[in-house]
Parts: C-alpha cells; structure tokens; sequence
C-alpha cells in the first residue's frame, strides 16, 4: 500500500514528517511512504533513503495562517493538495497531513472528494479516558453546524470506524448532551435521540453527560462541530490550567518542591494520560478516501503513529465498508 | 431588607438553609430572614430563633426528581412556589433555593414572572479562573437554544450584574466560540459576533475559546444554554477525573505517598479553586425579581454566602438596573 505525507505540514515540518517516515518505513516493508512537499528541502533530510521512502515534489505550501477555502483553491501545487490529488486519482491509498486543519478539510471536500451518500464529512480524534481506552468523537471540526441527521451519519462511521480499526464488536455509541434522561437538550439532541436510538447498525446507548465523557461509557461520542469544540478545549483548557497550578503550589516551599519531585514520574504519566494530541491523528470521515489529520505540533513518534493508524484503515477496508454502511440505509 | 429561602431545597435541606439562616442573621442584623417550609421540620432546628428570622409555613415540597413545569403547576404550596409568591407580591425582597433547578427556573418564569423587554432569563454562575477573579457565564441552563438576539441580551444583563455586584467598572463581555477570529464558528455565534461588537453600553472583547475561560481574560462570558453546559460539566468533570488520577498514582507506594502527604495543603487549595459549586450562588437574571439559585449540595457557608451575595444586589439596585438598560435598548 501506499501512502502520502504532506512533508511540509505541521508546526516542526519538514523533519517530524521526514523522521515519522523513514520510521514507518523501517517498520513496515510492505507500505510505500510518498513524501509530498518542497523537493530541495527534502533532499538534505532524505541521505540514507530506503527503497520504500520516496519524494514528490510539491512546489507551494499551505501555511498555518492561510485562509482554507482559497489556499486549496489557488495553491494547487501546495504539498497538501498535491496529496490529496494522489489520493483522489488512486496513486496514493492514504494521506496523513499534520497542517492547517481547515485547509485539510477543504482538500478532503475539494480534492479527495465526499463519498456518495455522505451529507458532511467529520474530523472524529480520540478522547483520552480514565481507563485508556479512549472515546472517538464526531464530529469535532468539520461543521459548525449539523442537522439531526448528520449527526445520524456520524454515528454510523464512528462505528464502522471503531469496529474495522479499533476490533470493537459492538461500539456503544453516545449523544453528547445535557443530561442523561431521553428528552433533554437542545433542538438538535432532541430529534436526534429517537433517530438515533431507531438506527440499524450502531448500538445506542443515549445520552452522555460531558461531565461523564472522561469515564469512558461509551465508544463514539456523536455531537454537532461546535459543541465537541467545547468539549474538547474545555478539557485540553482545564487539564492545562491544572497542571500551571500544581506547578506553582508545588515550588512554593523546599518541603513541596522535594514532595513535587517524588511524585515526578506520577505526574508525568497523569499528563500523558490528559493531553489528546498522544492519542494518535484523526480520520476525516466520509470522504472517498483515507485522510488522516496529524496534530499541528506532531513530532516524527506522531507521524509514525498516524501511518500506523491508516495502515489498519487500509487493511480493514475503512472506506470501502463504510461506503457499504451508508449506502444500506 | 426581607430575604426567602427555600428552606426545603437541597441535598442537605433543610439543615444546610437552617444552619445558613441563622448564620446569615446574625451577621446582618438589618436583614430579615424568611425560612419558607415545614414548620413541624422547622421548628425543632430553631430553637433558639433571634428576632430577624421567621418561619412561613408551606406544606409541601418539590423533589430533585419532580418534572419541572408540571411540578411548579401543581404543587402550589410548595416551599419553592411560596418563596416564589413572596417575591412576586412584595413581601420578600428577594429567594434563595438550592433545589431542582428546573423548578426553580419555572418559578422564577411563571410565578416571579419575566422582567419586560427580556426574551428569555439566563442562568448566571460564576466559573472559577486561575486569577482567583471568576468570570460570570450565562447562559448556562436556562434554554437550550438561543438566538443572537437572547446572546446580545445576556451581554447587557451579565454587564449590568458584574458592575453592580462585583463593582468592576467596565466589565469585558466574550462570546464564547470555537476560534478568536471575528468569523468563526456555528450559525448562532457568527450572527451574535457583531450585535455584540455593536451593542452600546458593553465593553466587548470579541471571542473566546472555551481553553482559554479558566485564565479569566473576560468578566462576562457569553454563550447558549447548551453551550454553557458542555463548557461547565467538561470542566468539573476534567477536574474530577484529575483529582481521581491523582490520588492513585499518589498511593502506588510509600514514596509517592509520603510525597502525597508533604502536598496536601497545596493539593487542598488547588481542589477549592477549581470547585466552581464553592463560588457562590447563581442569579438567574431577566426575572423582576431576584432570585438566586445555590448548589444542590449547598451546606450552611455556600447559603449564607447566597443571603450575602443577594443583600449587595439588592443594595446595589440590581434588578432595576437591568430594567433600565433593557428598556433603553
């Protein structure tokens, strides 16, 4: 299999997409690693290239500040579009880009393409839980807006995403809402419980409390862009602020600061445990092909992890089955 | 000044709205304190009664479990319904009820009744910032949906609360969003931007990320019901989580646990500071009365803190105030 990398995305680009590949490569001899971006940057970084890493040349780059819609228009030779095009005319199997999140989703409507069926796509990443598992949300960016039967749509890809990738038989899917009781929420949640709950193929569990999304009772959180933003920098926010916390108190006296250091490896793993961008990247999904989103500070261990992630979406037969799901219904 | 509380709302009532009465009436003596319940519950628990505080009979009670709207309907003698009655017939200045918040929003609409010139009354706590300064949210549960215009209202009452409760001169109004750019986020968000950035008599600062509410760069923070929701139940529930994690890899072994033991006034402090139930009561604004909703789990301390934050605004005219600035728009 093949798969592309938008070498010049992401905020330590060109050298996290470089070393995740050549890393990915080593790894794994059966999958062919395309690096999409500025050939004369690559080189220097590529001196001892294996068989299966090789270079594209993309002109243009799509920076962080650029405005999605016309970058994707006008940068047609942008490493992202570039990527995107590969995936769209079969020359590519995948594309993992950690870049302008916006444009990435513009690349996937524009260039790679909507599934037939599909109404939006969604940007689903993992939520870290409380006992490591993990809760895929969608979607958390694609749409501000949704409709209760998007959301409906979300719930089914969550799904087949979970089953085909993460081997779950029944993935219990969740509505992020208000409160736990069926009639509650906004105008939205409220249609969509009963949709939801009369949906062949997904395993509805109700309503989640975001309070309650962190103890892991459900495997796909389904919420509309805007609400799973707030959900989602509520937690990255509040885990953050924590953290600034702990770390004053604890440089307060020399009794504090030796009981902070004894506690160094605790604390450690707990913000592993918190921080979301170590749990892999994100499939857009919906789209006609695989496109999996890096986060903007990836280092070359979470680009590595990103290939990892569309290897098994290949070899599971992702789109494909999710074509499969939608179109059944 | 005449004050009614509920006296049979909460998790610990009647006790917790006793203990608080008493407290509260012996520090303000210029107060009168109205404890409206079950005078056979009562009275053992006030036995030694000072002369500003006094008991109203209400035979009945609304449970946590009651449905809302029928149960404010039927259940006339309720405690919440008597206090409710008080406010709206002059006899108390204004209510304190740590009960069934849906209830007490149905008092405050059916039997206080809507200040004129308000589309929808808002729900308005304090959410704890790492300044220690808290920024009032609101809505945070009163409806689920809101228009631009129920945003722009919000912002005016919100102003009105932080200047004359908090006494902040010109306090700065945000809109809470999924990005800081003037055109982000959903449908909702997008047509508020500029009433907001338009609306004379508020100091607003544009938008913010739901990450960025707990450094306190806002005093007001604006946002849906649902919204609001999702932003305060996130972040309780991040905190717990963190707390709950904490506490295991503390006890893993002697070190970490001796470790634990040379933290725990600083692991105190922190847990206090991230406990938004211990930042007082919540007023629920756009009512022509005052009314102030405590946490369900309110002891004696967070009720007296009601009765003290309702005496400033009272004494600060906060009711009419809002009245006047509404009427002006």
């Amino acid at each position: 299999m093949r798969i592309a990398i938008d070498a010049m995305g992401g905020d330590n680009a060109p050298e996290c997409n470089v070393e995740g590949a050549l890393s990915a490569a080593a790894e794994w001899k059966d999958t062919q690693i395309v690096l999409v971006g500025d050939e004369a940057r690559l080189a220097p970084l590529l001196k001892n290239k294996p068989d299966n890493v090789s270079v594209r040349h993309a002109a243009d780059v799509i920076g962080a500040e650029d405005e999605p819609v016309k970058a994707v228009r006008r940068k047609k030779d942008s490493s992202m579009v570039v990527a995107g095009r590969m995936v769209r005319e079969g020359e590519a199997d995948a594309m993992i880009s950690s870049g302008n999140t916006g444009a990435l989703m513009t690349t996937g409507l524009l260039i790679v393409g909507r599934m037939q069926g599909i109404e939006r796509p969604a940007l689903a990443p993992m939520i870290p839980t409380l006992d490591d598992v993990g809760v895929l949300a969608l979607d958390l960016g694609a749409n501000m807006d949704a409709t209760p039967q998007h959301l409906a749509q979300y719930a089914l890809m969550g799904s087949v995403y979970r089953s085909k990738v993460h081997g779950i038989q029944k993935p219990r899917v969740g509505l992020l809402n208000v409160g736990t009781e069926p009639g509650k929420g906004n105008e939205l949640t409220k249609e969509a419980y009963p949709l939801l709950e009369n949906l062949a193929g997904i395993h509805f569990v109700g309503n989640v409390e975001a309070r309650d999304v962190l103890t892991g009772n459900c495997d796909v959180l389904v919420c509309d862009g805007f609400a799973g933003n707030i959900l989602l920098k509520t937690l990255e926010g509040t885990a953050g602020a924590m953290f600034k916390l702990l770390k004053e108190q604890f440089s307060r006296s020399l009794k504090t600061k030796l009981g902070a250091a004894m506690l160094m490896p605790e604390l450690r793993s707990l913000k592993g445990k918190m921080d979301y961008k170590e749990h892999g990247g994100a499939p857009l999904l919906g789209l006609s092909g695989l496109v999996v989103k890096g986060h903007g500070s990836s280092d070359g261990t979470a680009v590595k992890n990103a290939v990892r992630q569309a290897r098994i979406a290949l070899m599971a037969d992702l789109v494909p089955s999710i074509s499969k799901e939608i179109s059944g219904k």
